[in-house]
């Protein structure tokens, strides 16, 4: 089954918006076993969108068209739609009803251009949008399904997931895909590929794996095609064994876990605190560990040393030590971390400092030096990595190590 | 003059990558007066590429291409592009050794894929490229301009700016085109349009405004087009002459600066310097003003006082104070910002305190409220606000208002 996606705004084209929308539905699709073959985007010009649509119905099964479903004069995707089919605007009282709900719900009053969003194409049928006034389209003409979705990212995902999804399964039968995603850090993709060669050269030939890397992360995504999901399942499991087996100590969590969630997890398993004494990362890293709610729990804050002075004054860090080995070392990160956890009387520390450069780099230390230390109840240890020129990576990337060397603590202990 | 996209890569299709490529080069060629009408995305697939070059031959004067250029075997585009043009690979002397000396510098075996690097098709012209082992190709055929090059983003940006940009120019006449950006932030779209309606009315045809929201803040970008370059700007001054009148408070810089880069050049001016007390923000705020390089120069450090205890314990914010006000409160970020600013020894101190939620909204204080404090060498004022109910937002954006007042202190003084 092919698909395609055709994005319509000029927003899209002038660069104004990226286009995230796409990428999410090509994921959805490829998960689901529906191959997207090709993307287009247009601007809110007619003749455009018609050529697009049958473009469109020559190379593709499924057309999943967003935007240009808006009240105002520039989005003409609907009356386009009613053009192509040769067909006309007729009311829908559920969907009006649905519309002055959520504007009297706003205390706002009704435009007829609102009343207009309720107008949809006699040949369609609706997939409801629960969050918006731009409810969704479900075509099914010549063999082809056209699915029409507003432009906005969270009432395009709801559409899609709740409505849309389930009336394509229904419709049509997908093979049967197994996929299970490791997520995986502090280790570059090629020397990954390097360590799970075998395993992968004795992949049959329907068992895929893909590699998709982030700044200081790879995920490794398995997927399984066949009819029998236990099938593949019980094919797939020893295989998943294996790649634990040689690269377990990188893998940090399966699905879409982040490395601060099950870093929380852990924590809280483990009635554990921690607090954090930044330099170079300026408090990225507090800001990883507080992205998620509930971290109040475990986290206790942090105290940001971005000037020396400071790491003097409130890390009790001492002079002559900084001048002898100064702030990027082994000596000021572990007293660092050493520090913070007895200030903030927390069962770790975690302290950072390096040169994110571009500037205040050495022959010696070389831009992009970082030193990390932890500080646990029993001893503190500090490890030295080279994050590269980049300042903005040097960050994330310390920050995911930092956070990485304590999860692998408390896996120890 | 008609342009279009055309990436070429199954990541794309697959979601695995989001496309940033073409919207920079939407932005870029918009800037020059290029109007870009169609962007597709396909697989690095003959039948496709064939096709995609032939439709977009039909429709547009000059095609984008990126992607595909590497060195393995999927990369297919610039066989493709010999298929499409009736022409042969040959090799490049000048490419060949620059691709060596590449590999040399990297003290690195070159392969013979890597060699293959230097052979380009016969009737296009080389487009240099310094950051990378792929060159980009330029063809000039039956009126229509194919520029190809590699989708490494950086590499694609230089070789687009320095090499393809000049090339276009040296060909085709282009209208004039004056812009100019305002950076603007608390505010939002329609408050600013708002306000200066009677100016937008008021704009000739050849003067367009667009609005570029993000999170927090918006870019109005004018831009005047016409025949003499000189002229167009007399015309334009008086009128960003008049927005400055209007909504000059909300105005923080021209162009590309960013917030941050604004306060820190303020800061630096003043010899002053600044500290951050950070609740509800978690580090982010230290982050931003971290973000730029040199900032050490005037910002010092953070304390994270996440947990109450640590407000106590290092801010000294007192226990009575937490329990009759709460954390979330006018008196204790005041407190916070005067102590940090004390402690820290810093010409002014900054403090947040909020509910960045899901969780921990009451009727009071629902989710999204947010106290914003700053102390001055004479006086400490805060500030609340609603930032809504999403986490990561209302984390940007207390960040940049907090940024934002202290740049406003710093304009009166």
């Amino acid at each position: 089954m092919k698909a395609e996606i055709i994005t319509i705004g000029d927003e899209l084209l002038l660069g104004q918006v990226i286009d995230t929308n796409s990428s999410w539905l090509g994921q959805t699709l490829n998960k689901m076993g529906i191959n997207v073959h090709h993307k287009s985007a247009i601007s809110d010009n007619k003749n455009a969108i018609l050529q697009a649509l049958s473009e469109g119905e020559n190379r593709s099964d499924v057309i999943i068209i967003t935007g240009g479903l808006g009240p105002t004069k520039d989005d003409i995707t609907k009356a386009t739609l009613c053009e192509y089919f040769d067909t006309e605007l007729i009311l829908n009282e559920r969907v009006l009803a649905f519309v002055q709900s959520i504007f009297e719900k706003r205390n706002l009053p009704m435009l007829d251009s609102n009343n207009m969003q309720a107008m949809l194409p006699k040949n369609c049928g609706v997939l409801w949008n629960k969050n918006g006034t731009a409810p969704g389209m479900w075509f099914y003409e010549n063999k082809t399904v056209f699915i029409s979705m507003p432009g906005v990212p969270f009432e395009m995902k709801t559409i899609f997931e709740e409505e849309a999804i389930p009336k394509l399964k229904s419709l049509f039968s997908f093979p049967s895909i197994l996929h299970r995603t490791l997520q995986t850090c502090s280790i570059g993709e090629s020397f990954l590929a390097k360590k799970i060669e075998s395993i992968e050269d004795a992949l049959p030939s329907y068992i895929k794996l893909a590699y998709l890397p982030n700044i200081g992360s790879v995920r490794l995504r398995f997927s399984a095609y066949g009819e029998n999901l236990e099938a593949l399942e019980k094919e797939l499991n020893p295989i998943i064994e294996a790649v634990y087996e040689s690269i377990g100590e990188y893998i940090y969590g399966e699905g879409d876990e982040s490395l601060t969630e099950v870093l929380g997890v852990l924590l809280k398993e483990k009635n554990a605190t921690v607090s954090t004494a930044e330099s170079c990362t300026g408090g990225f890293l507090a800001h990883q560990l507080t992205s998620v709610s509930g971290s109040s729990a475990y986290y206790m804050g942090s105290i940001i040393s971005y000037d020396n002075r400071i790491k003097q004054e409130q890390l009790n860090i001492p002079k002559e030590l900084l001048e002898t080995f100064g702030a990027v070392s082994e000596e000021c990160v572990t007293l660092m971390a050493q520090q913070i956890k007895d200030k903030f009387k927390t069962t770790y520390g975690i302290a950072t400092s390096g040169i994110a450069g571009p500037t205040g780099g050495s022959d010696l230390k070389p831009v992009g030096t970082v030193w990390i230390a932890l500080a646990t109840p029993t001893h503190t240890f500090a490890k030295v990595f080279n994050m590269g020129d980049n300042r903005e990576r040097t960050i994330l990337r310390t920050s995911l190590m930092a956070m990485d060397l304590l999860r692998k603590e408390l896996l120890q202990n």
